[in-house]
């Protein structure tokens, strides 16, 4: 891979970029021009050689006692995350998840369109969800060829979200989104990233439990909480 | 904090026992009794050593050549995170999403019990979301108060995200789940973590971007998805 065009960046790194770019977007809507590696550091809870080898996979690096300039290392992430293309997306499940992720202002504001909504339940079809009109599952591949789709939303319940990743898989989806609560298998060289929506839930019982049984108080890591 | 009860484990360790506690879970419904801290480190894209560091917060130690007991494990695992009590929770929001979070397997599977759900919009109250009724917002701390609710999950709009986070402080709640795309400004002591929707939309799109723009598959990165 040395002669590749692009460097890999490192999956933990890679993580951490959307978190930044998250900050950054909140600190450039509050007029802050430019950070240090180490607020980035305190706002995103890692530490500031973290954050500084996380952008120099950008090629970019902060000028000592200065720091970053907010409007352009947003550019640089969202230029490495592939943010400045817009990316047609394809939601399979129609029900309140997918209607949620359908509306969901933080996905079409950051490139992301949802050009198809499919479901297998005909109650379902012909209904307008985030401006889309959703069709039956049988029409998935056509979608995804029409509209050029490369990332799927399983949004189905768990027993269906393998069936789910099968047609998309088929149709030529390679990166796929899974919120339903199960394992999926899928061939070589697609990519999948489940999100779980209790995994946040279970680390607040572990501060509430801490806070319950003893006198550790959560308040030291209330800056830790990816949003404080 | 020497004299504490309970030993506190780093921000980064705890984020990543969820994970492993969901592997686990995929693992003993495959029957898998066992597990090797290189299996668990290659499943949740971490490296061995780290999966055993992690582990040693809990007071486990595998055995080497034989690996960790799956159930012990998990138990462990649940009861450091305070997941063999019951905890009670409010949701604020019942839109789409709201909805969704209620019904959501995942969310009563782990411990955690919607005891309620409130809205300010006058169309939804009375409706039956996950098996409870939708009731005004200005009830909140009638309910916090009457169910000993401990963690509040936020699904409104991002506008009314803050509201909802000053209703729930007012109420007595500790830890607030945001699901809104928005900061939250809370007290010192109340724990927010913030669950952002599209975070993995980001790194589809860098992984769908390497492999439209050069010759570096993801093939080799498909085990890094959390769900692999």
């Amino acid at each position: 891979m040395s002669d590749s065009p692009r460097r890999r960046i490192p999956e933990a790194a890679l993580g951490r970029l959307p978190v930044y770019l998250r900050i950054l977007v909140d600190l450039a809507s509050d007029s802050v021009t430019r950070v240090s590696s180490e607020q980035l550091a305190e706002l995103a809870a890692v530490n500031a050689a973290k954050v500084r080898k996380d952008l120099s996979y950008l090629g970019t690096y902060g000028t000592r006692g200065v720091g970053y300039d907010v409007q352009f290392l947003t550019y640089q992430i969202q230029r490495e995350l592939g943010l400045n293309q817009s990316w047609p997306i394809v939601i399979v499940g129609a029900g309140n998840l997918g209607q949620a992720l359908a509306n969901f202002s933080g996905i079409s504001e950051r490139g992301f369109h949802i050009v198809g909504v499919v479901d297998k339940d005909s109650s379902k079809i012909g209904s307008l969800v985030g401006g889309v009109r959703v069709t039956h599952a049988d029409e998935l591949a056509q979608i995804v060829q029409a509209k050029s789709v490369s990332i799927g939303i399983i949004a189905t319940p768990a027993q269906h979200a393998q069936e789910a990743a099968d047609s998309l898989v088929r149709a030529g989806v390679g990166s796929i989104m899974n919120f339903a609560p199960t394992v999926l298998n899928v061939p070589e060289g697609v990519n999948v990233r489940k999100v779980d929506l209790a995994l946040e839930l279970q680390i607040l019982s572990y501060y509430e439990q801490c806070r319950n049984t003893s006198n550790v108080t959560p308040a030291d890591t209330a800056t830790g909480a990816v949003s404080a």
